[in-house]
């Protein structure tokens, strides 16, 4: 099976079905249907059954899906065992507030803090100690981390970018508010807007004033 | 035109568009084609026009797109002018970071701060006071918010929730880690889940380890 084969779409839907078949594995749950789990989703029965196909066939007709194992295929998939050194750089408000997501969880491996601001060196987050950005360089020629969390300004955003790659980073989460488009091979990009994800809030509440009003 | 009519991955689309033409009007660009827009967003020419069609005739044949205009027009649907009271709830490191994204200029207007923490009653963030939950409700009757960012705990989300729909809060952003499905007429709900958004990067990781190894 080609990985290639699958669409964006049902990669966008992956982390969702782990994460509800973690809490279903939680509260005991053996087997569940593509009924029982469109419902607890909000999808349909069939789109699940044709999102699962995509993997390999999962579940048996009127015998449904083994949630562990289900949950196990899916996660191997998503790489959730690949444990990504990674570094951070930027330890502002939100940048506190990221490093304290369960990155071991989801593949990634939390190993350095970095910030331009002095004050900050030697504080710490978790049990992360706060660097200074000039020890960057060093830093990852010793360690090789391989994924980066940006967030910095935006201004800074694509020249950063630049120096990391070129420290052997290939992988970065981008919450700097400033598209990275990546043209080097083999450097993906996880984009986060939050304010897009609010626009697209305004635009739900300017629809339900719409249909209201008509 | 219905509203009804534009898909949903369309709508998905529109806040980047959004930004986009407002970095083009900033740098002072009056037109664009949508071959130029195309190559600047990644996406094709082709879907760029068809995405533009949903909402009426933009764009001539070999004249290109206003982008004043255009970003007027897609302003107007993503309701951009509607300036809804909206208050956040949680004061913690990501409500902190949330608090200080320009909530005007996408729609909202950040009214009221609170914490279940007495011990952050009245410190600042920006220019807005940190109330205690426990003046929820007589905060709500006096000023009426609309919206709710919920960057509170996933155990307290499903039944903060349900409070705030009866203090008449119709739209919420929801940062809590916990699926609200509201089944309320009139409430919409937007779901952030940074911790998909991580996982969506592993997958690419592990994708490009895969593709390297072939």
């Amino acid at each position: 099976m080609s990985k290639n084969a699958i669409s964006n779409s049902v990669i966008r839907r992956l982390p969702r079905y782990y994460r509800f078949l973690g809490e279903l594995e939680k509260k005991g749950c053996v087997r569940i249907s593509s009924r029982e789990l469109s419902e607890k989703m909000g999808l349909t029965a069939s789109q699940i059954r044709q999102d699962l196909n995509c993997f390999g066939g999962f579940g048996q007709q009127g015998y449904g899906y083994n949630v562990k194992e289900l949950r196990g295929v899916i996660g191997n998939i998503l790489g959730v065992k690949m444990n990504t050194p990674t570094i951070l750089l930027g330890a502002g408000n939100l940048g506190k507030a990221i490093a304290t997501i369960d990155f071991c969880k989801r593949g990634f491996n939390l190993i350095g803090i970095f910030d331009v601001n002095p004050e900050l060196t030697g504080k710490t987050i978790g049990n992360l100690e706060i660097r200074n950005t000039t020890e960057l360089e060093s830093f990852c020629e010793e360690y090789k981390p391989i994924a980066a969390v940006l967030c910095i300004p935006k201004a800074s955003a694509p020249e950063t970018a630049e120096r990391l790659i070129s420290y052997g980073i290939r992988a970065f989460w981008n919450f700097s508010h400033y598209d990275l488009s990546i043209t080097h091979n083999n450097v993906i990009v996880e984009n986060v807007h939050l304010g897009d994800s609010l626009l697209t809030l305004s635009y739900g509440l300017n629809s339900l004033e719409y249909d209201s009003e008509e």
